[in-house]
Protein backbone atom coordinates (compact mmCIF):
# COMPACT_ATOMS: atom_id res chain seq x y z
CA UNK A 1 0.00 0.00 0.00
CA UNK A 2 1.77 3.53 -1.20
CA UNK A 3 1.70 6.13 1.31
CA UNK A 4 -1.73 8.54 1.51
CA UNK A 5 -1.76 11.66 -1.08
CA UNK A 6 -3.66 14.22 0.78
CA UNK A 7 -5.15 15.15 -2.81
CA UNK A 8 -6.72 12.30 -2.51
CA UNK A 9 -8.37 12.62 0.69
CA UNK A 10 -9.16 16.50 -0.48
CA UNK A 11 -10.36 15.31 -3.82
CA UNK A 12 -12.96 12.70 -2.14
CA UNK A 13 -14.34 15.07 0.39
CA UNK A 14 -14.97 17.21 -2.73
CA UNK A 15 -16.98 14.56 -5.08
CA UNK A 16 -18.51 13.27 -1.38
CA UNK A 17 -19.83 16.62 -1.35
CA UNK A 18 -21.30 16.87 -4.66
CA UNK A 19 -22.70 13.33 -4.38
CA UNK A 20 -24.52 14.95 -1.40
CA UNK A 21 -25.74 17.81 -2.68
CA UNK A 22 -27.00 16.31 -5.51
CA UNK A 23 -29.13 14.02 -3.90
CA UNK A 24 -30.19 16.62 -1.29
CA UNK A 25 -31.21 18.99 -4.52
CA UNK A 26 -33.11 16.16 -5.63
CA UNK A 27 -35.31 15.51 -2.51
CA UNK A 28 -35.98 18.80 -2.24
CA UNK A 29 -37.60 19.30 -5.33
CA UNK A 30 -39.42 16.22 -4.92
CA UNK A 31 -40.47 17.33 -1.32
CA UNK A 32 -42.13 19.92 -3.17
CA UNK A 33 -43.93 17.95 -5.76
CA UNK A 34 -41.93 18.30 -8.95
CA UNK A 35 -38.84 15.90 -9.91
CA UNK A 36 -35.09 17.02 -10.26
CA UNK A 37 -35.88 17.16 -13.61
CA UNK A 38 -38.42 19.86 -13.91
CA UNK A 39 -36.59 21.94 -11.29
CA UNK A 40 -33.68 21.78 -13.61
CA UNK A 41 -36.20 22.72 -16.52
CA UNK A 42 -37.82 25.89 -14.75
CA UNK A 43 -34.07 27.28 -13.63
CA UNK A 44 -32.99 26.68 -17.59
CA UNK A 45 -36.03 28.94 -17.95
CA UNK A 46 -36.11 31.64 -15.44
CA UNK A 47 -32.18 31.67 -15.54
CA UNK A 48 -32.37 32.46 -19.32
CA UNK A 49 -30.49 35.82 -20.03
CA UNK A 50 -32.34 37.33 -22.64
CA UNK A 51 -35.68 36.70 -23.01
CA UNK A 52 -37.75 33.30 -23.19
CA UNK A 53 -35.67 30.10 -24.39
CA UNK A 54 -36.20 27.89 -27.04
CA UNK A 55 -35.93 24.39 -27.23
CA UNK A 56 -32.47 24.39 -28.15
CA UNK A 57 -31.40 26.74 -25.62
CA UNK A 58 -33.18 24.71 -22.89
CA UNK A 59 -31.55 21.17 -24.25
CA UNK A 60 -27.76 23.08 -24.49
CA UNK A 61 -28.17 23.76 -20.26
CA UNK A 62 -29.53 20.89 -19.77
CA UNK A 63 -27.18 18.66 -21.68
CA UNK A 64 -30.31 16.78 -23.18
CA UNK A 65 -31.20 15.48 -26.55
CA UNK A 66 -33.56 17.45 -28.14
CA UNK A 67 -36.22 15.01 -28.29
CA UNK A 68 -35.37 14.43 -24.16
CA UNK A 69 -36.03 18.24 -24.16
CA UNK A 70 -39.77 18.34 -25.60
CA UNK A 71 -40.75 15.25 -23.69
CA UNK A 72 -39.62 17.43 -20.29
CA UNK A 73 -41.49 20.35 -21.65
CA UNK A 74 -44.58 18.21 -22.25
CA UNK A 75 -44.77 17.01 -19.37
CA UNK A 76 -44.27 20.08 -16.88
CA UNK A 77 -46.40 21.68 -19.07
CA UNK A 78 -48.90 18.58 -18.36
CA UNK A 79 -48.25 19.42 -14.59
CA UNK A 80 -48.44 23.08 -14.97
CA UNK A 81 -45.20 24.45 -14.42
CA UNK A 82 -44.34 25.87 -17.84
CA UNK A 83 -46.31 27.18 -20.94
CA UNK A 84 -45.22 27.36 -24.46
CA UNK A 85 -45.53 30.31 -26.85
CA UNK A 86 -44.75 30.99 -30.38
CA UNK A 87 -42.04 33.25 -30.81
CA UNK A 88 -43.84 36.73 -31.89
CA UNK A 89 -41.29 37.26 -34.58
CA UNK A 90 -40.93 33.56 -35.92
CA UNK A 91 -44.21 31.64 -34.94
CA UNK A 92 -42.26 28.22 -36.45
CA UNK A 93 -39.96 28.84 -33.12
CA UNK A 94 -41.14 27.84 -29.57
CA UNK A 95 -40.17 29.69 -26.57
CA UNK A 96 -41.14 28.54 -22.90
CA UNK A 97 -42.24 30.47 -20.46
CA UNK A 98 -43.04 29.46 -16.47
CA UNK A 99 -46.09 29.59 -15.07
CA UNK A 100 -47.26 31.12 -11.98
CA UNK A 101 -47.09 27.85 -10.15
CA UNK A 102 -43.57 27.07 -11.71
CA UNK A 103 -42.73 30.42 -10.41
CA UNK A 104 -43.18 30.10 -6.97
CA UNK A 105 -42.32 26.49 -6.84
CA UNK A 106 -38.64 27.84 -8.09
CA UNK A 107 -39.03 30.84 -5.69
CA UNK A 108 -38.53 28.35 -3.03
CA UNK A 109 -35.93 25.83 -4.30
CA UNK A 110 -33.72 28.22 -5.13
CA UNK A 111 -33.74 29.88 -2.05
CA UNK A 112 -32.79 26.66 -0.61
CA UNK A 113 -30.37 25.60 -2.99
CA UNK A 114 -28.36 29.25 -2.05
CA UNK A 115 -27.81 28.35 1.38
CA UNK A 116 -27.31 24.48 1.00
CA UNK A 117 -24.34 25.62 -1.75
CA UNK A 118 -22.70 28.35 0.63
CA UNK A 119 -22.13 25.10 2.42
CA UNK A 120 -20.11 23.48 -0.64
CA UNK A 121 -17.72 26.84 -1.23
CA UNK A 122 -15.27 25.88 1.46
CA UNK A 123 -14.51 22.53 -0.07
CA UNK A 124 -13.81 24.30 -3.40
CA UNK A 125 -11.54 26.49 -1.90
CA UNK A 126 -9.57 23.97 0.14
CA UNK A 127 -9.02 22.46 -3.26
CA UNK A 128 -7.96 25.29 -5.35
CA UNK A 129 -6.07 27.36 -2.58
CA UNK A 130 -2.43 26.95 -1.17
CA UNK B 1 -43.58 36.58 -17.96
CA UNK B 2 -42.39 37.90 -14.60
CA UNK B 3 -38.43 40.04 -14.01
CA UNK B 4 -35.03 38.02 -14.12
CA UNK B 5 -33.53 36.77 -10.77
CA UNK B 6 -29.82 37.53 -11.05
CA UNK B 7 -29.94 34.32 -8.47
CA UNK B 8 -31.20 32.12 -11.18
CA UNK B 9 -28.98 33.15 -14.08
CA UNK B 10 -26.33 32.33 -11.45
CA UNK B 11 -27.88 28.96 -10.52
CA UNK B 12 -28.24 28.02 -13.56
CA UNK B 13 -24.69 28.80 -14.73
CA UNK B 14 -23.51 26.48 -11.45
CA UNK B 15 -25.59 23.57 -12.39
CA UNK B 16 -24.67 23.69 -15.56
CA UNK B 17 -20.47 23.93 -14.79
CA UNK B 18 -21.24 20.80 -12.44
CA UNK B 19 -23.08 18.93 -15.31
CA UNK B 20 -20.49 19.34 -17.65
CA UNK B 21 -17.57 18.48 -14.77
CA UNK B 22 -19.54 15.41 -13.88
CA UNK B 23 -19.63 14.81 -17.86
CA UNK B 24 -16.40 15.64 -18.58
CA UNK B 25 -14.86 13.09 -15.63
CA UNK B 26 -16.91 10.47 -16.50
CA UNK B 27 -15.39 11.19 -19.93
CA UNK B 28 -11.74 11.48 -18.78
CA UNK B 29 -12.02 7.73 -16.93
CA UNK B 30 -13.55 6.43 -19.78
CA UNK B 31 -10.75 7.42 -22.14
CA UNK B 32 -8.24 5.68 -19.63
CA UNK B 33 -9.97 2.49 -19.46
CA UNK B 34 -11.87 2.69 -16.38
CA UNK B 35 -15.54 3.17 -15.51
CA UNK B 36 -16.38 6.52 -13.94
CA UNK B 37 -17.59 4.06 -10.43
CA UNK B 38 -14.40 2.79 -10.83
CA UNK B 39 -12.50 6.29 -10.39
CA UNK B 40 -14.76 6.71 -7.67
CA UNK B 41 -13.95 3.41 -5.93
CA UNK B 42 -10.25 3.97 -6.53
CA UNK B 43 -10.87 7.62 -4.81
CA UNK B 44 -12.38 6.14 -2.09
CA UNK B 45 -9.90 3.71 -1.08
CA UNK B 46 -6.64 5.98 -1.45
CA UNK B 47 -8.77 9.20 0.02
CA UNK B 48 -9.14 7.42 3.15
CA UNK B 49 -7.94 8.69 6.00
CA UNK B 50 -6.58 5.98 8.07
CA UNK B 51 -5.58 2.81 6.83
CA UNK B 52 -7.74 1.02 4.03
CA UNK B 53 -11.44 0.83 4.14
CA UNK B 54 -13.63 -1.62 4.53
CA UNK B 55 -16.83 -2.22 2.04
CA UNK B 56 -18.93 -0.71 4.56
CA UNK B 57 -16.97 2.73 4.96
CA UNK B 58 -16.31 2.54 0.59
CA UNK B 59 -20.50 2.36 0.63
CA UNK B 60 -20.72 5.47 2.82
CA UNK B 61 -18.54 7.24 0.75
CA UNK B 62 -20.46 6.44 -2.82
CA UNK B 63 -23.68 6.41 -1.11
CA UNK B 64 -24.39 3.34 -2.58
CA UNK B 65 -26.16 -0.09 -0.81
CA UNK B 66 -23.76 -2.68 0.51
CA UNK B 67 -24.64 -5.45 -2.23
CA UNK B 68 -24.05 -2.58 -5.27
CA UNK B 69 -20.17 -1.75 -3.51
CA UNK B 70 -20.09 -5.34 -3.08
CA UNK B 71 -20.32 -5.86 -6.98
CA UNK B 72 -18.47 -2.78 -7.96
CA UNK B 73 -14.98 -3.91 -5.61
CA UNK B 74 -15.88 -7.45 -7.52
CA UNK B 75 -15.72 -5.89 -10.92
CA UNK B 76 -12.76 -3.54 -9.70
CA UNK B 77 -10.81 -6.45 -8.47
CA UNK B 78 -11.53 -8.08 -11.40
CA UNK B 79 -10.02 -5.66 -14.18
CA UNK B 80 -6.89 -5.78 -11.83
CA UNK B 81 -7.54 -2.22 -9.79
CA UNK B 82 -7.80 -3.14 -6.21
CA UNK B 83 -7.43 -6.09 -3.96
CA UNK B 84 -9.20 -7.26 -0.80
CA UNK B 85 -7.46 -9.00 2.10
CA UNK B 86 -8.84 -9.54 5.46
CA UNK B 87 -8.20 -7.24 8.36
CA UNK B 88 -4.83 -8.59 10.35
CA UNK B 89 -7.08 -8.16 13.58
CA UNK B 90 -10.49 -9.73 12.53
CA UNK B 91 -10.50 -11.79 9.39
CA UNK B 92 -14.19 -11.52 9.20
CA UNK B 93 -13.49 -7.89 7.84
CA UNK B 94 -12.50 -7.06 4.48
CA UNK B 95 -10.19 -4.24 3.49
CA UNK B 96 -9.99 -2.85 0.13
CA UNK B 97 -6.44 -1.50 -1.12
CA UNK B 98 -5.15 -0.48 -4.80
CA UNK B 99 -3.12 -2.11 -7.60
CA UNK B 100 -0.01 -0.60 -8.70
CA UNK B 101 -1.98 -0.21 -11.60
CA UNK B 102 -4.90 1.20 -10.03
CA UNK B 103 -2.68 3.72 -8.12
CA UNK B 104 -1.26 4.79 -11.39
CA UNK B 105 -4.54 5.15 -13.12
CA UNK B 106 -5.77 7.60 -10.17
CA UNK B 107 -2.72 9.42 -9.91
CA UNK B 108 -3.41 10.49 -13.73
CA UNK B 109 -7.01 11.13 -13.20
CA UNK B 110 -6.66 13.21 -9.59
CA UNK B 111 -3.67 15.72 -11.66
CA UNK B 112 -6.16 16.63 -14.18
CA UNK B 113 -9.14 16.64 -11.64
CA UNK B 114 -7.81 19.20 -9.80
CA UNK B 115 -6.66 21.38 -12.58
CA UNK B 116 -10.26 21.20 -13.77
CA UNK B 117 -11.91 21.86 -10.48
CA UNK B 118 -9.94 25.15 -10.37
CA UNK B 119 -12.04 26.20 -13.17
CA UNK B 120 -15.24 25.82 -11.07
CA UNK B 121 -14.17 27.95 -7.86
CA UNK B 122 -15.13 31.38 -9.27
CA UNK B 123 -18.83 30.20 -9.83
CA UNK B 124 -19.03 28.94 -6.17
CA UNK B 125 -17.21 31.98 -5.30
CA UNK B 126 -20.16 34.13 -6.99
CA UNK B 127 -22.67 32.29 -5.79
CA UNK B 128 -21.20 32.90 -2.33
CA UNK B 129 -20.24 36.25 -1.90
CA UNK B 130 -22.10 38.99 -1.46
Amino acid sequence: MSHKDPDYARLLRFRKALRAFLRWSDERARELGVTPAQHQLLLSVRGHVDGTPTIGDIAEDLMLRHHSTVELVNRAEAAGLVSRRPDPNDRRVMRVGVTRRGDQLLRQLSSIHLSEIRRLAPLVDALTTE
